[in-house]
């Protein structure tokens, strides 16, 4: 007679992190990303843990207080339905500098490209890339080519890196959200991830859905108008709304509890996701943010952010709390509670 | 009986740059590149050519001047003799700053990985980074890790973007090239360049060359204590001294000169070259520069580099002119004079 299953014994004999190899999940923002920074990155550069938790790093400049951010861009396709490749690598990185509350100033922007690239595909990339260069008022500043051999880099990546001055008396950092703050959300998610996985994979779900990214430094100008004692803004991108807040969360040493009902997910996201099995609060964003806001200045803020054509559909989805520390919990709309956890990797790898 | 041949007369049906798609020589750092700059990316960018002639941009910043540069790093293979592609990642983009005479203060990296990377190869070149950055005294302050699919990638691409603070007083760009002007190399060129086509064909020269990889900060300082008025610095990486050379002459319309035999080529540099049929002024160099100087500061600025561990070897291979300005002149040993041309794409590609 077999023995009784007791799962709570249950032990998985290759762990799925015990690896020495480099996983896509790596680089998919989320625990595993988290883990090779944490373990790898962090003792080899002698970095103290506190400085990478934050989408950009503050450097000290002469009594000015920079924000400094990067990332690579290696999304497939390079166009998708509402952009390309081009209009990420800008809205990324200056939407990162953003949510230190800077207006970004100057970006750089490395190209690797794949021998045999057509010069043509080369020549629209780079004009939408100066396109939303000029939409987010940032100067392309420098830049470096590399070409690669043909099979490599699928056809390029781009990496930017940018630059902008955090304004005096602005403090916005993940360490920041307090029990009492509220959590809004700017707008309807998940379009990002699903519009460049429905171009890849060849999917349609009746209505095309497009890709939001957009810059974000004007609608952080008018939040902090209304409130100069933001305390933390996240843009959800790789790893979605859920990334963000299980890092804010986790950063924080607070609890984070939603209503899920609030979240706003337009039905072909939603519709989308029920296809592909997928959870639309983890997938991928590029013109959207979250933010944690004192309880005293949320209604300030929301006026704001509705008042703007990038906020117009803001939206409190919930509450920072003083239980369950480092959880993110959904209230569902049948009353039920659960935990929310951060992705290991990406639902949709290669999103941007 | 056919027509006699005159070679004035001939010309290529298909020249060489009469393309449409990225060739490998877009990435060399030379004329190709120059092009691609001028005729794509700078009309698409909408960005003025001035811009972008220096190794970093000059960002105003609420009255203060800041250097910012970028390169991506490409270099096959990973570990070379002298150094990897962690230190070239800090040194190459750090050097570039210290040529507009900004102190380094700030890198980001971004990290491209090929999924199925060994996580001990990356770790040993995320270590050597982290030593070179210190070595380099400057923080590494933002990162991010992107992955790709198997086969892409090489292992991994790094990006690094670099900002410095540049000193109050100097003015260092290109155009300020002036006839009458010393043209000063601060040590023996060749080394990177060689020792990493060496390791990558398994060419052996005897004896070893070994990369020359090395921060150059500290070196402009000494430079700028002993001359405020240093009017261009360059470091010759890929294209070498000779296409460092030919750019200033052309971005400051001015002609230089130079004596080939002052050019300090190891002799190993030289018999690698004359196995490889390769010309030394022309190939990649890490942690060395070339200095434009006012000819009544030039004993003074000697005195600084040769007591500096950096320049000990530095020599004045020649002069600004006003003669023949955009063009570079060789003065052979036997008082030959020939013109330098700059590189098509670049002699040994995938050198950083």
């Amino acid at each position: 007679m077999p023995e009784p299953v007791d799962p709570a014994a249950w032990s998985c004999p290759l762990p799925l992190r015990d690896h020495d190899r480099v996983m896509i999940g790596h680089g998919g923002g989320g625990r595993l990303s988290a883990e090779l920074i944490t373990h790898l990155f962090l003792p080899a550069f002698g970095v103290e843990p506190s400085a990478v938790l934050h989408d950009a790093a503050t450097v000290d400049l002469g009594g000015q207080r920079l924000a400094f951010s990067t990332d690579s861009y290696v999304v497939r396709p390079l166009f998708f339905p509402g952009g390309s490749i081009g209009e990420l690598a800008v809205y990324g990185t200056v939407n990162d500098v953003a949510m230190a509350g800077a207006q970004p100033i100057a970006l750089s922007t490395g190209f690797i490209l794949e021998e045999g690239l057509p010069l043509d595909v080369l020549g629209r990339v780079a004009t939408e890339l100066g396109k939303a260069a000029q939409r987010a008022g940032v100067r392309l500043a420098t830049g470096d080519t590399k070409v690669v051999d043909a099979g490599m880099a699928d056809g390029m990546y781009i990496n930017t890196a940018g630059i902008g001055l955090i304004p005096e008396g602005v403090d916005i950092r993940p360490t920041r959200a307090t029990p009492g703050d509220r959590v809004i959300v700017s707008g309807s998610i998940g379009l990002h991830g699903i519009a460049v996985m429905s171009q890849r994979e060849g999917l349609e779900f009746g209505t095309q859905v497009r890709s939001d990214c957009a810059p974000l430094a004007a609608l952080v100008s008018v939040m902090l108008d209304a409130c100069r004692d933001l305390h933390v803004l996240r843009d959800p991108t790789r790893g979605g709304l859920a990334a963000s807040m299980c890092e804010i969360a986790e950063s924080g040493a607070v609890g984070i509890e939603y209503d899920e009902a609030a979240v706003p997910v337009p039905s072909e996201v939603a519709a989308a996701c029920s296809i592909l099995g997928l959870d639309a609060i983890s997938v991928a964003n590029e013109g959207k943010l979250v933010a944690i806001v004192p309880d005293r200045s949320v209604d300030a803020v929301m006026a704001a952010m509705t008042a703007h054509p990038d906020g117009r559909d803001a939206v409190v989805i919930g509450d920072v709390t003083a239980d369950h520390p480092g959880v993110v919990v959904a209230r569902t709309a049948f009353g039920a509670r659960r935990i929310l956890d951060l992705p290991l990797g990406e639902q949709l790898p290669r999103i941007c």
